[in-house]
């Protein structure tokens, strides 16, 4: 799994210097930081939609698909604000490696 | 990077079966999907307020840390429905495994 | 104000059995309940991001503008679901009607 | 249904200078925009719920709950930002008053 967030940082890093006509990634850039938030927006109503349907349908296809396009637009937010995937997963290791407690614990301190 | 969303799936999948008064993943699956989902547009909400103000302030962190908590839910969204996090990855390999291809034209087919 | 969320309810039942060519209301019933929710969030993400910029800015004209628009497409929502605008109307006044009580009391019963 | 907005954005500018004790509303004004706009995030998400519910279930009380949830937090950022509820009932008339167009080619404009 390492690799493909990995790779994926590096494709994103490459596409934000792409030109617009080419790249999705890059004529996001360019229309700015509100247009990518509200993408993650949109993302994550879809999120919540396919999975009401997939507890109805018993069918996870379209969750799993909206979740990664989801993080997929969490990470070009990033990636505009200079951040890559590494980031985040830095701070879910950081979370987890208290290892012994309860996450309740740490989320405490929010 | 593989290691913390691997071994997140299985301290996901641990916390399950806890009881809700040890674990806040626990007491989550408790209150059903719904009460997880809010907790998903809670968290989109705050990454896209944490990346607005990242903008102005310079200071990713909280940014970051929001990001990392609306993917840590969608996870355990995705748990509640009985999938893992590598189904997410393995969404996000095939569509940029098409070498060569923008991912743009991959989204057309959505 | 009272004529005009009336006459939105009297318009967009109107609209809801109008060919979906000619009412954008028709084309979002037409789609179904799951497009006009992913415009519900839609605006609210807008609404949201138009409010951090006004704050900003100190011009209001896009945070009124685009909460009109989640105020319009929520109540596509409750027409595809068989209500008008009253129902949300009476809700308000049934809350604030207790008078001389703190809305507050009232919302610990939710 | 005008007395009920009105009155409503009455009772809203007193409760901005309530004390935070004794108001729901002055307290969030106390917290700040983003709380408030977490808040309108939350409900959106809800009212998304709700809607989903109702449409399997048949029962709307749910979601007409949710949506005068969601107007009520939406009305608290414009109060925040010195507006009140006649600031979308104009506008929702704006759009509308152009009589005998349909409301699509106006949307066209935004």
């Amino acid at each position: 799994m390492s690799d493909v967030l990995n790779q994926l940082g590096d494709i994103l890093e490459q596409r934000k210097i792409a030109t617009a006509e080419k790249s999705y990634v890059a004529s996001l850039h360019a229309k700015g930081l509100n247009k990518i938030l509200e993408k993650v927006g949109e993302e994550a109503t879809e999120t919540i939609l396919a999975a009401k349907d997939a507890q109805s349908s018993g069918d996870n296809s379209d969750v799993i698909y909206e979740t990664a396009d989801l993080w997929f637009h969490t990470l070009v937010a990033l990636s505009h604000l200079g951040e890559r995937p590494e980031a985040v997963i830095n701070e879910l290791a950081r979370r987890f490696d208290m290892s012994g407690l309860e996450e309740k614990a740490s989320r405490a301190d929010k």
